[in-house]
């Protein structure tokens, strides 16, 4: 058999702390390795995974800053056993978890000291599509469902407000708001998501870009929990709008991903009198205690439509850089994939 | 009887947001006023408290926002029944609270709708000096108390941060924390203080405004907790050397009281890779699960010498003024109280 293509997306240049990453400058395309399918030389323990789809997700700015040049850039992603020769691991098997942004990777070792390289052998008994698992079935909705039943206490009755309702992690939080009773508060930024948002059952949705948050929030509020994927200006609009005892979960904060840094928050003393608690939350530190739940619940409330998604699928690697940009800038219209190759 | 003084402390005017409270300026004074104590009219339900001591906090000046020009500044103080027409109040308790800055005060309920006008009769069987119970016996060391019971988890050989630790609060929060075996690091603004630190017990004890903060975290840290009282930079500073889970404790924002409001922070985006918590904590949340456990434990220890304090006694209402100033300064050797009277 002939060497096919073996693409991958490279860490070319870093992009200034106030630049975003821009396609053949900071991120660049790659297609001139190639690799031999028939004679891959793997060591023992190590297997060859061919990637099906990446998710493109906005924390990959951040991860840029500690990248190697000239290396791939990493990400989540999803895809099928080709060979092995770990015991653990058979050919066929799907595997999700974060690898190098290139079509083919070799690994050594499901398990990791460092439990971001962890991966996961997924069954998927309700034949859900590969690349929801990159997505709702994914890190994206692990963080919302791992959070949402950790730290948000949720009681029925009681508002919470999600910044970035139309991601990944945000529109899963809404349905899960949704299902436990709560009112729920979402804002994106475009007509387009905020249309998604309705689509999800938000009771109150807005466009954070033509409308003020803290008018809505100020009308609509006060707020018990607030999801923040945001950080900055939009987090001091929360804590002025919080309800005593609010529960806060700080899960992103975009807004100074490509403005040279986290934008200062300046209504913290507020927390205090209002006794409210922030969670810094990392979906690591909770995967013993929800994981196996997760993967019994999740696919299957997606199957039945229990839990909605949407996306958009960039086709090739060729799209990763556009689509990383597309997405830092907010011009994305749904949870970014990339889809790598059929089965 | 001729009408004795009942001098108050008045709201004359309010000070800017980056200036500091000044004496006969925006705190004024008021000698004139005189009550009969043969004969003062109250009514069925009142009582009159007769003024020993008041405490002086820092979070004077954030209420100074909202205080009514022309009226007592108000704040914690114990003093001593006079004459009641309340069953549940009788002449000779002893009863702690925030009043009016006045030498007398006419109250008419121990229990109020606004969890901050609850008043408290104070028993005293270890005889510990009256004024402790606006510092270590009083709201400080609820604050101290409550706040490390409820959210502090504290494990013995982990390390915690303490900054304004030679205050009231940070005294008494280093104290909890030797008791359970951590290491201390705490910090305080002038040589004196720095001292009473080390006699406490203080590990690492150092003058922020000579060392900087941000040095000695690096160097004896990772922290597992931080007892925010400043808020600001040195929250910046913690959250930076914070460990993985760290515990945060916004207990106070001293940083920006006197300089136009709360001083940025700028490292929240951290709190989500370390998975650290920020509690907003304020007492009134947490009185009813420990107020009684706090009054049967800590005047014991404070007789018994188990928990330390430290005191600067101001003689007079026509002190306050001065001694406000000074504690927003950060010119305060120790706990501020001002001396009304004695019984």
């Amino acid at each position: 058999m002939t060497p096919v293509r073996n693409a991958r997306v490279l860490m070319k240049e870093y992009p200034g702390d106030q630049d975003y990453p821009e396609p053949g400058k900071h991120t660049v395309y790659d297609g001139g390795l190639t690799i031999d399918l028939d004679n891959v030389p793997l060591k023992n323990g190590e297997f060859l995974v061919k990637m099906l789809y990446f998710s493109i997700d906005p924390s990959i700015r951040v991860r840029m800053r500690i990248l190697e040049l000239g290396k791939p850039i990493t990400n989540f992603g999803i895809g099928v056993v080709v060979c092995s020769e770990n015991p653990d691991v058979k050919t066929g098997n799907h595997i999700e978890g974060v690898f190098d942004i290139q079509e083919y990777n070799i690994r050594n070792a499901l398990k990791a000291e460092d439990p971001t390289l962890t991966l996961n052998i997924i069954d998927n008994p309700h034949n859900i599509p590969w690349s929801v698992f990159v997505g709702a079935a994914g890190m994206p909705g692990k963080t919302a469902y791992y959070g949402w039943k950790e730290v948000a206490h949720a009681k029925a009755g009681e508002v919470v407000y999600v910044s970035t309702g139309a991601g990944p992690v945000g529109s899963f939080v809404i349905q899960l708001a949704k299902k436990d009773g709560l009112k729920v508060i979402a804002s994106a930024g475009s007509e387009e998501k905020v249309k998604f948002l309705k689509h999800l059952g938000v009771d109150v949705a807005f466009n954070y870009k033509t409308t003020k948050t803290s008018d809505v929030l100020a009308k609509e509020g006060p707020i018990d929990i607030y999801w923040d994927n945001v950080g900055g200006e939009m987090l001091d609009a929360a804590i002025a709008a919080s309800n005593r005892r609010a529960r806060i979960i700080a899960c992103g904060a975009t807004a100074g991903y490509n403005s040279g840094g986290a934008e200062p928050v300046r209504n913290l003393a507020q927390i205090m009198y209002k006794n409210i608690t922030i969670y810094g939350f990392y979906i690591y530190e909770h995967d013993h205690k929800y994981k196996e739940e997760f993967y019994k619940t999740v696919p299957e409330w997606i199957a039945k439509g229990q839990i909605k998604y949407a996306e958009e699928v960039y086709d090739g690697l060729e799209k990763v850089g556009e689509a990383i940009l597309a997405q830092q800038k907010g011009q994305n219209v749904a949870k970014s994939v990339v889809k790598v190759s059929d089965e």
